[in-house]
């Protein structure tokens, strides 16, 4: 069947979702879920994500021109919901939703304790694509939890994280089968 | 722990995995799979996706302004795995796969009939990131197999998606869970 242009993305789901903080020249800090995200580049390694353009996160890396992305899991989706909530400028979300902040190594933008990664992000370059800016952040530094990265590979059953498949509903993981 | 910087991207997983068919002027098909690859705009409909350069599927498109973002499903996991051989230039993939074209409504550009879904791009916008180029497309046209799209609700549990891991390693969804 025709598939609307309206619909036509929630059938390239699920996606990661991710929990991008920032901060603002104030020292207010911010963190928003996005699941319009992916790698792309190994060398330099880049990162982009797609964001409504007026989205607080947005105002935040232009002024500081970096951002952190962190892989939220199972056990906080809770507060990665309330992150997606619209809170006036002024207010952290990070607080508003229980997180934890932890200072970056190479970046103003804070983390977020309780994800099972971080990328410390540098703004590389944007571009207007449509409704949404394409943010491309070049990642300075990675932190990832040490009991999923085991002799240099991830156990991604074990970190158990999040994606989004539309509104309110997410997926885990479920099978992994190996092509032959 | 400390995540290197060639490893990061491991971590930002699983992601959807496509596969995107095009042809050459000469009417040579190919298709490959990409797991970098994400919606990026909605009114225009965009979608972008993450590639080397020099990949037969970015000639291609250059060539014709089109391509067309199929989504496989885990019945052909196989012969998206025969897809992500390198073949030489004259060689149609969808073809050494056995998978099936199909004409498209507005592009150049076949789809694969064995894929869950298709939409047909044209390029949109192009730009150069780190070691990969990034295509933006505009879909034109968006079609979805019926029993997984009764009343405009996607049935993703239904349509059983491939998502990439890393390597020959894919996931299939398991636990959907809401977020309150």
């Amino acid at each position: 069947m025709e598939l609307s242009l309206n619909q036509w993305y929630k059938v390239l789901a699920p996606r990661p979702v991710v929990l991008i903080s920032t901060v603002n020249l104030k020292g207010v800090s911010n963190a928003a879920p996005f699941s319009f995200v992916m790698p792309c580049s190994t060398e330099p390694p880049l990162v982009i994500f797609a964001s409504d353009p007026d989205h607080h996160t947005v105002k935040n890396i232009l002024e500081t021109k970096d951002f952190v992305v962190n892989i939220p899991d199972r056990e906080i989706l809770k507060e990665l919901w309330i992150c997606a909530k619209d809170f006036p400028a002024g207010v952290s979300e990070i607080k508003k939703a229980g997180l934890t902040e932890e200072k970056s190594t190479k970046v103003k933008s804070p983390g977020i304790k309780e994800c099972l990664a971080h990328f410390e992000c540098k703004l590389f370059k944007k571009y207007l694509a449509g409704d949404h800016l394409l943010i491309v952040g070049k990642i300075l530094q990675a932190y990832v939890r040490d009991e999923y990265f085991p002799g240099g590979k991830y156990l991604i059953t074990r970190a158990n994280p999040l994606m989004h498949i539309g509104g309110n509903e997410f997926g885990l993981l479920g099978k992994v089968i190996k092509a032959k």
